[in-house]
């Protein structure tokens, strides 16, 4: 069997990382081949699965410094039929890259939004004078050193090594614990990709609409949870595109679908939420477990 | 008295449309010179504030559409002393600016990642094949206007008559109900700036994080609100950046501080939340009130 596997961006950005891992780990435990695919965004990475161009998506969900990744989380309310198979935990640690001999001589730093704004207050001490450039991704960013010596581009040091780049600064993140969450997605239908051997809690991710104009609605589907014993472990909000001060609300629960307490869970919400769409269960895993798999 | 007010970006964004306007009422209701100071993000835009700059800065909070402006939520919260003193809320109304001739001559659309995503469903339809390239600002996608002949920005049509550009097509919004939410912030010491004549319900804002290894730890603070019968128009969770998964919690209470169940709300709340942060109480008005009172 070979599996496609749709991520976003090109070769070097952290989300081809985590894919190349992922097939990597489907290859060498499960026997299965696979072949990666590109997508420029991640409404595409993620309808390439419902359209069927794909069986598989990996797609960040969330960062440890900058939060959630609205489109994933859009995406997925929008796009019916998605279930999530996995969660891997991913370290991120950006690099400078540049051809320039020195920091002196830098006068643009292009990357990902999020990049630059995980690594803010090092540019404002170190490059407090140069210009901060967006890009789609930050691999996409790299492509701007070839033409300028005096640009400079945050990405990972693997990325550096793909593309035959220098890194002229190691660990620039703001903040030492940055960690970024992959989710995999499928539609459900290829038990075999989610079965890591090391067992870990699992973990059901949901998300509903509320009635509209009830004050305090949302306190009632936190008690159901509680009262049951299940832990939340993400609460977030977001706008239903209807109207200014409506909002869609995105759950992770600490307990599988599978057990009685989370049934409960799911009945008595049916019953105080507009439109509740239930996104699967599945286990969360640093990227090492994989890893140690791999290698034996 | 001259009143200095601090906005994202140069003339023609949407923060900047309103700064001006929220000028121009301090001039003509409360008599009060204003002079305006763009700055390049909305850390320093707010930072100019608590450094004393400025005394006034405007700021985005909320998109309709894209949701929360995280950066807001994140500066208030690292930032002291902050208050706000008004919300407002804009509609956004987005146009395709380009001296192209047609569509068919547009080779890349440049915009901030926000008005991108705004427009995604019209820019697949109606232009599959361009480049979308992510600018810091709207406005800065218009500097690419006067290079490219090929090049389309996506702005507002205020901006197109500022900078003396055409609009190919007006209305490109893929939603219709598109409103910004801004909040006028200051460090809480001229009490003139926040007096609209027109009474409306007061909000609070405050935000919080929890005790660690809780669970369950939301469910209190919410249900503190819904028994004393305070509507919450707004709950948003932000990563504290120390570790994935732990959170600081963003609260808007249709209530003002000075309420007696205000007051016993947050009373009780600091016995549930680790850190309690409170940025004061106002008034939210739709930005034609501002208007409709400038123009007598």
């Amino acid at each position: 069997m070979n599996l496609s596997i749709a991520h976003l961006g090109p070769p070097g950005t952290y989300a081809e990382q985590a894919a190349v891992l992922y097939g990597s780990w489907l290859t060498k435990i499960k026997g299965l081949e696979t072949t990666l695919f590109p997508y420029p965004s991640i409404f595409q990475t993620l309808r390439a699965v419902t359209q069927g161009q794909v069986q598989i998506a990996v797609v960040p969900i969330e960062n440890s410094i900058e939060g959630s990744v609205t489109m994933t989380m859009d995406a997925l309310w929008q796009l019916d039929t998605l279930q999530i198979e996995l969660a891997l935990i991913m370290p991120v640690a950006h690099v400078l890259i540049s051809r320039a001999q020195s920091l002196e001589k830098i006068k643009t730093v292009y990357s990902h939004p999020q990049a630059l704004a995980q690594c803010q207050g090092w540019l404002e001490k170190f490059l407090p004078s140069v210009e901060l450039v967006p890009t789609n991704s930050t691999t996409e960013a790299l492509q701007e050193l070839k033409r300028k010596i005096t640009a400079a581009a945050i990405s990972s040091s693997r990325a550096a090594r793909i593309y035959n780049l220098p890194v002229l600064v190691s660990s620039i993140n703001d903040y030492p614990e940055n960690f970024t969450r992959f989710w995999i997605v499928s539609q459900g239908n290829i038990p075999i990709i989610k079965q890591v051997s090391s067992l870990k809690t699992s973990h059901t991710s949901l998300a509903f609409s509320l009635p509209a104009n009830v004050p305090g609605a949302l306190v009632k589907p936190l008690q159901i949870f509680a009262q049951l014993g299940i832990n939340l472990s993400r609460i977030e909000s977001r706008p239903t595109k209807r109207s200014l001060g409506e909002y869609l609300f995105f759950i992770d629960a600490e307990a599988d679908v599978r057990e009685a307490r989370m049934q409960s869970a799911l009945q008595q919400l049916t019953a105080h939420t507009e439109i509740l769409k239930i996104f699967g269960s599945y286990n969360v895993f640093p990227v090492s477990v994989l890893e140690e798999e791999i290698n034996g």
